[in-house]
Order: C-alpha cells, then sequence, then structure tokens
C-alpha cells in the first residue's frame, strides 16, 4: 500500500485525486495540506507541515506556486519523493528542484498526461525537417479559473520544438498594433481562456500554401491525476534524481 | 463597362484584383494607384493621383491604411464612389469616412467575403442567449505578411457579438503572467500569424462543460476580390451614404 | 420537491443522472427502470413497472430504444410526464409519442444541450443564404459505446438545415469508390466513434474557396444530465403536448 | 533544361502544373496528354501518344486511372522516367508499376507534399506506443469534383499507422444504423466532400479522456504540383527502381 501526502486538498485536481486515488486499491492518501484546513476529508488536512504526524511514501503536489516553498521544503527535510504538478515556478524554484533533486527523488513534469509527452517527442523529431519554409506557433485553451498563461505544458511543447531546431525562436505572447508584422524567429504562444476546458495544446506549422496541426485534448481532468499516480508509484523505486514523463514512458 | 480605379495594385490582393476583373466581361481597371508605380500592368499606375487623367466610376481601395488620405482626398475631390477594404484605419480616418459618406456613395467592410457578414448577423443574435454562463474569445490566423493586429474582421466579429450583449466586453490581446486570472468582462483576441494563410477566424463560446465554435476560413483571397467587384457595382448605383456588406446581402 | 422516475440506471448518463439529481435540492429519485435489477442504488430498480408502487411526477428516459415501448407504455397508462431522451426511436415510437402526448405532457430532444439547441435554430436562419453555391456535411464524434449511427444530434442538426433550405437535401453515410462524386444535393453525415469522447457535432458549409463551421462540443455528459433535469421541472407545469428544447428556451 | 510530358493537360492540376512550370527557369512543357486534345496551351497535346514526336525526359501523370494504362505504357516503352500521382490505381496497375520499375524509373505517391509524407514518418513512430488504450479515425475533406473516396492520401495516412502497430486495424468507410457499436480493430476512414477544399487530412487517436490530433491542411493545389516538378527533377537522376517522397526527403 502506498501512502501518499496530497498537497492541494480544496482545488479541482485536489478532488480528483481523492477520487482517483480512492478507487485504486494500492495506494491511499493518508494526509493532506492545504491553506484551508477545513476539508471534508477522511484524511487530516494541514497548513503547517510541522504538525503533520503521518508518515508518507510519497507526495503528489498539485497546489499553487506560492505553497512551492513550504512543500518543497517538507519533501527535503523527510527526504520524501515528491510528484510535482504545479506550475508557474520562479527561476529560483526549479534551481530548488535540480538541488534537491541530488539529494532524494523528484519528479517534475509540466503535464501528466501520456499524450502531451508522446508528442514533446514527436515534436522534437518532426521540427528540424519544418526548419525552412514553415512558421510556429501554439495555441492554448484552459478553464477560466486558471492563473498563470501560458500553461506550462505549451511552453514545455514550445521547448521542445526549439530542441529540435537549430535556430532557436523566441517566445512571444500576443500581438497588438499596426506594425506588428511576424519576425521569422518568433514563436507566438496564445492563452485562451474560457468555461470549463480542461486543456487543449495546439502546435501549428503554417509553410507555403499548406499547414501541419498537433493538438492534444483532454476531456477531463482524471487524466492528470491518473498520471501522477502513475509516476508517484513509478518514484517511490527510483534513487534519488530528477525525473520526468518521457522517462517514464521510456522505461 | 465599369470602369474601376484600383488603389494597391502591386500588393497581393492588388494582383488578385487584376485577375478577377480581367475575367469579368462587365468591368475594366483604367487607372491605378501605389507608391510603386513601376508595374507591370496594361493600365497606368499613379502615386500623385493630381496626375490622373483617366475617368473612373468607382474606386476599389485595398492598400495601406498610411494611402488612405491620398485616395479617400481622391474620392471626395471628384465625387467618385469608393469601396474600402483597407483595415488599420484610425478614429480620424473614420471620421472622414462618416462626413465624406454624406457627399458620395462610400462602401467599407473589413471583410469582403459573404460567409463573414453572415456570421456577423448569426452572432449579433445569438450572443444575448449565451450572455450568462458563456466566455467568448476570438482566434484568427493569417499569413506572416500581414502588418496589423488583430485583423480588422476580428474586430468586426468581436462588434458583431457585443451588439447582441447587455453587458459590454473589453477586449484584450494576448495573456502573460503567473497571476492573470480572466475576467467575467473579457473577451480575448488572439493573432495568429504563419505562412501563407489567407484568414480564419474563430469565435468561441466557452460555458460549463459545453463549447460552441462559430469558424469561417478563407481558402484564397480570391473570396475577397469577387466581394470587392461585387461591392463595386452595387455601389455605383447608390445615393450618397454609408454601405456595408451587410446591406448588400440584405439588398 | 420533483418525485423522478429515472428509466435507464446503470448506465453512463444514468449515472450521471443520479450525481446531478442527488446535488439538487428540489428534485429526487424515487424509482429505476433497467433490465438490471441489480444496481446499487438508495431507491428500489424495477425491470417491471407493473410492480413499482413508488408514485413519480415525471419520467427521465435516457435508456435504449429496445426498452422504450415499456416505459413510454407505463408512462401513458399512469399519465405521467415523460422526458425522452432516448435515440435510435423506430417510425412507429414516433407515432405513438405523437398520440400520447395528446393525452399528457411529453418532452422528446436529440440533445438535451443549450448549446446544440441554439445551433439548431441558427441554422436554420442562416442555411437559405447559403443554399447557392455552399455544399453541406455533418461530422460528429462520440464515444467507443454509442450504439447507433449518426448520433440523434446530428439528425436534429441535419433537419434544422434542410428547414432553411428550399430544395432539400438527401442524407448520405460515407462515401467509398472510385466514381462517387458528390451530388449537389447530398449532404453527407459522418459518424467518428473513439475513446470516451462525450460528444462533438460540426456542421460544416463548404463554398468557392471559403469554408463556414458550425462546432458543438460537450466536454461532458454532465450537460446533458443538467438539460434533462431542466426540462423536467419545466415539463410538470404543462398541459398535455409535444414539448422540445426550443420551446423551453424560448419560454 | 528539364523537358516534361504533362499527362492531364485540363485537369486543375494540370493547369496548376503548367503555371508552376511556366514560373521555373529549369524546366519545360514539351508536349501534353489528354482525352481532350483541344486545349489553349503552347504545347501540343495528344490523345494518342503513338503521335507524339516530342522527346521528354519525365513524365509528370496527374490525370485519371482510367487513362492510366496508356500513359504507363508509353513510359515503359520508350523508357521515360514517370512521376505518378494519380490516385484510386487497381491491384493491376500497381502490379504493372512494381514490374516496370525494375527497368526505368518510377516515382509514386499518393501525395505530393512534404508535410504529408513528414506526418505518414511520424505517425508510423507514434503509433506503437498508442495501440493500447486509443482508438483511431481517420477524417478527410477534400472539393465536390473529387471522382474517388477515400482520398489515396487517407490510405497512405492509415498505412502508416497500421505499419507502427502489433494488430493491424481493418480500414471502414461510414457507420449507419441503430447496432454498429465500434470495433477494437476498426480504423474509419471519412471522406467529406464540398466546396473547393483542396485537400485537409486528419488523424485522431482517441483514448481514455484525451484525444491527438495530427492534420495537414493543403491551401491550394500549388503545393502539389511544387512537389512533383521537385519528384520529377530528383527522378531524371535515379537508377530503375520505385521510389517515393519519404526516400526524396531523406536524400
Amino acid at each position: 500500500m502506498l501512502n501518499i501526502l496530497l498537497s492541494g486538498v480544496g482545488g479541482a485536481m485536489g478532488h480528483m485525486l481523492q477520487t482517483i486515488i480512492g478507487e485504486d486499491p494500492d495506494c491511499q492518501i493518508v494526509a493532506g495540506f492545504d491553506i484551508n484546513t477545513d476539508q471534508d476529508t477522511p484524511f487530516p488536512v494541514y497548513s503547517d507541515l510541522s504538525q503533520c504526524a503521518e508518515k508518507a511514501d510519497v507526495i503528489i503536489d498539485f497546489s499553487h506556486y506560492k505553497a512551492f516553498d513550504s512543500i518543497f521544503g517538507y519533501a527535503r527535510d523527510t527526504r520524501t519523493p515528491i510528484v510535482i504538478a504545479t506550475t508557474g515556478l520562479s527561476e529560483a524554484n526549479l534551481a530548488d528542484i535540480e538541488a534537491g533533486s541530488k539529494e532524494f527523488p523528484v519528479f517534475r513534469t509540466a503535464n501528466m498526461s501520456l499524450g502531451i509527452n508522446l508528442l514533446a517527442k514527436a515534436l522534437r523529431d518532426m521540427a528540424g525537417a519544418l526548419e525552412d519554409g514553415f512558421d510556429i506557433e501554439i495555441i492554448e485553451k484552459h478553464h477560466n479559473k486558471k492563473a498563470d498563461a501560458p500553461s506550462g505544458t505549451a511552453l514545455l511543447l514550445a521547448d521542445a520544438v526549439n530542441d529540435g531546431l537549430e535556430n532557436k525562436k523566441d517566445y512571444t505572447f500576443g500581438r497588438h498594433g499596426r506594425d506588428c508584422k511576424r519576425k521569422p524567429l518568433e514563436l507566438g504562444i496564445h492563452a485562451v481562456r474560457g468555461g470549463t476546458i480542461p486543456g487543449e495544446h495546439t502546435v501549428l506549422f503554417a509553410g507555403n500554401d499548406e499547414l501541419i496541426e498537433i493538438r492534444h485534448t483532454a476531456l477531463s481532468k482524471k487524466v492528470f491525476a491518473s498520471g501522477a499516480v502513475t509516476a508517484a508509484k513509478y518514484l517511490v523505486d527510483q534513487a534519488p534524481g530528477l525525473f520526468n514523463m518521457e522517462m517514464l514512458i521510456d522505461n
């Protein structure tokens, strides 16, 4: 039985993880971390982890970048493997992850789905052949409660494209004006927001009278929750290091 | 035989208009206006219209907002009906059009296609029923040589939506940051640029677990050139006034 | 408190309705109808409604066309208003509905969402203006467990288009061969099936170098369950008659 | 200077090839083959190639499967390299191509664009990872004058997917009925027809709450004509053999 500490209990992803883990006979949530401790859950929820008496095998973090220092500090102090799905992290956060992963196992991905990570791989392979003559833009769509823009997944895909190119692109975020003609090295990333959209990402290659579009659509948050649990099960068997979804897929 | 003065000879739309008008037995181009007068055309091209000796029945203007004062001034001085398809016009330009149209017939539309103008009408009708519970965003795609963003057509569609709403939306152009959650009255307009895309516009209504998308795709610039010629034929029979595509369709 | 008899307890829509009704303080399920009576529900489930002792104010039917005669017969015998969302009904079923609705209130729609019914209305209005020069096709996508093709909703939208046309189209379902050129009066309806897709419908108008697409996407089955409950609340206040979603929207 | 014999002069692709070749200083059309010899062209057009006195370096065939035996027989008799872009060929035609290519260079592809052939490659690589848990369907859209369905390109993409799978799929072409639930090994191919659409192909992988779509859109026939000329230039330098677009790209 895998004992999980869930960081981000009250959000939409927190609820989805409770459902998914509740249906899985091989794991259970032993404690939660959230600024709001007044949650209707069968496990205790802490806003201050120094009070947490339960011992978890692994942490799943789907919270907010503002809570990152607390949860990551706790993981480091207790040497607990941690799966990080929170986006909007700062450069300082990323440096902490890099350093911490030398001491205990850390899994970080901007997107927990199989599909996105397969597409990232395909984009890295394809981009080179399309470097001459194709312009590249990314359009992502999410629900109206998402705080950061663009999505971490859009950046993950843009980085995968850039990995495959000789001349790296510069990201740009929206266009407005009478004289803002596209520059060849621009890679526009457009963050559409509305309703309850779980997440859609499209990478567009626009060439001379031909277009290629690579699109991923999540139909529910379930796909991300399942991916996080899969990652947690994978992570507890690893030595210290920094892991991601492509490593899990290739495993 | 309808005699046409073509403003904007050397651009992609100028070439398409020459083809379309060349295939139409009922009209011909008698003169052109362009900053570059060295064009390979069977009609004279002027950069200074005071030198234009030819008499046109109607002007078709598909040039650049910087050339607008010259061509519109010429139309007003000569009382020549003018079809304006140039986008990126300023508030002052629009005031001139308003004033001029009291003296001679002026046709202005941000988009010359039948489809876009029908959709504008449908959006005006539908928007009210979707006002509660749906967020609205517009995504437009154009070739990498387009100077202005968003397209005039995207604004035409956004205005049509707003016409149908009680609480008017504020247009926003791109999102970027860690804390830029969508506000209910935002209407995001996203300008994608790449390759040779003639023009695609999508209006997205994103509600509670349901999406409505209204999309128009131009497969070539021909559709805009044909629309401009249709507008020119319609305009020469009108009294002074300001005309648009919806008036032509309803005619 | 509205007492509901749920027809089709064990299917995906049956589960969704139990969730939605469970969260609604104004209604409750008092009994269920299903060929499989071994369901884990707080209300009794009958495979033979003659044994049903509970008295319902309204029936919601999301079952299978094979079960239609049983549930509709029960509604007629007990004069219980019935909301019918089952698709794949035969001509004989439709005649029974027509006859029965003279005696008690019947609500029937192929699609319970607000969006689809608004689009049907818009399509009826637009189709006439696009009759000359545009070909019309419908593409619908659903999960791999759906038995009937095309969806009832695709037919609802096709019928709405046809209502707006002078020359009615003939529906065709797939194309295959070396000489099967499209005929002008064809309206192709394409049923894509895969994964867990809740439902996507696109009406395509393809003209001379321009395309118009009208698309509805359901992100979950919740949207249909909510619509059915809204319909049930509306129906119990009506006199005998045949009601549909557009009547509810206009109400 | 590359001397080209154009097979299929009067069709839309024939006209586009004349334009593209006319703008290319390195090649010219020396003769044409078409059942209709009354064409307005600067080169002679034959319906019977035994009368053709001109000597071509290469044949480009964009005609109709009914004309295939004549043009391919002429290529074989004269040992002229031939680029075949005609679709709808029979098994017997394909056997002739196989045999003939042992004697002279033959290039055959169902699609002349760079993009489609890159996607075919990517699909072959990706399909295996998606074999478990994803259903696969293809939707293609073409103009209303296309005779065959589905397009040769749709079959090319379906075959590429199948190459990457362990359990091969069976192609199916449209669905209609009350009990036609999708079988796991089905791969539905849907041929949408309308207006002047140059060609759009989408491969859909539909999984458990996630979708992957790979789409190619041709904005004009120019992309196919350019590809055919590139293939012709490549082919004249080859020894006898059967060549295709992926071999050209990897070259």
